[in-house]
């Protein structure tokens, strides 16, 4: 199938799509590189994105950051920062992307942990995770009768970025890659819809 | 306990504080009306109205709103609506009124069934819920380190509401509403933190 790959070399989007080009066709879009290059926090970006692509069978996110620090410092600007990308970034471009996906096509976006194993200086993390897993589980059903599926994978700290930032999460065992990988394939080419893949 | 409530006018606020005011001494803080005015929406007027008022022994927050519609038709600016109102604003009452809460005070957010249990044009709704779940349990640990406490009630479709909105919920039960006071109670008068409390 033709897939759009959102975040193609992040530390995850480098592990799932090297699977996923072993059967599908990709379409990389990024911020600097792929084949494409938009803004995922630009709404208008998104759209121009979409067009120049055209039609697609799955679209897959796996980008957006948000601030990490002291619930006693933090502002609203620091939430906002999270909302622009790793929230209203995904959910724009589901709202985009929506009219977009051939029939029978799927959605997968990316949460965290976080959600709901909170960590010191993780509490807008926790937040923009959490609206995202909440978003696919209210737009599935709407999405669900125009034949298109929409998941989010929700991976616990992942192996490759333990030594990076593990030390900001204790006790929490890394994930092996591989089980990263199959949550994205367990989206795109499973039969779910609606589902929090967790994947720790 | 002296209690800063923020909407007190509303459908559930208005039984909420009917049984605290029964205990405790209220303090109503709303857009139009209550003891002090404020805007929401706006970090700044939050600011003045915590200066006004000092320090409080509870935060309830029963205010904030979504934009409901059809997925297919929603835009950003219908999740800005959400973000702004009942995301945003209550993230913001708890970023500022953190530093007035005295020691073993606690906080009390509410969001709402949808954000696992969906209902066709509430997909707005799932997200701005889910992420003021998530923010709850992330801003828990932190908070508690300074003798705070904070929860979220998370009601189902309430009795009250249920004449003019029960036809959106097929088959939702609708809450007694001395079950969702209750559920703000608990989190008031309780010693839970970190939770999301379920009222369905």
């Amino acid at each position: 199938m033709k897939i759009l790959f959102v975040g193609g070399t992040g530390t995850i989007g480098k592990k799932v799509t090297a699977k996923l080009q072993e059967k599908h066709e990709l379409v990389l879009a990024g911020s600097r590189s792929g084949d494409v290059q938009f803004d995922m926090t630009d709404y208008r970006s998104i759209e121009g994105m979409f067009q120049k692509i055209g039609k697609v069978d799955a679209l897959v996110v796996a980008a957006g950051g948000a601030y990490m620090g002291p619930l006693a410092q933090l502002t609203e600007e620091h939430f906002y920062q999270g909302i622009r990308s790793k929230m209203m970034g995904q959910i724009n471009l589901v709202l985009v992307g929506q009219h977009y996906l051939n029939n029978g096509g799927s959605i997968t976006l990316t949460s965290g942990i976080l959600s709901e194993d909170p960590i010191a200086n993780g509490t807008v993390l926790s937040a923009i995770n959490n609206a995202v897993n909440g978003f696919v589980v209210g737009a599935a059903g709407e999405l669900l009768q125009r034949g298109i599926r929409i998941n989010v994978v929700s991976p616990g700290l992942v192996e490759d970025s333990a030594e990076a930032i593990g030390s900001y999460f204790p006790g929490h065992n890394p994930v092996p890659m591989d089980r990263v990988v199959n949550g994205y394939i367990k989206s795109i080419e499973g039969i779910q819809t609606g589902q929090v893949i967790k994947v720790y």
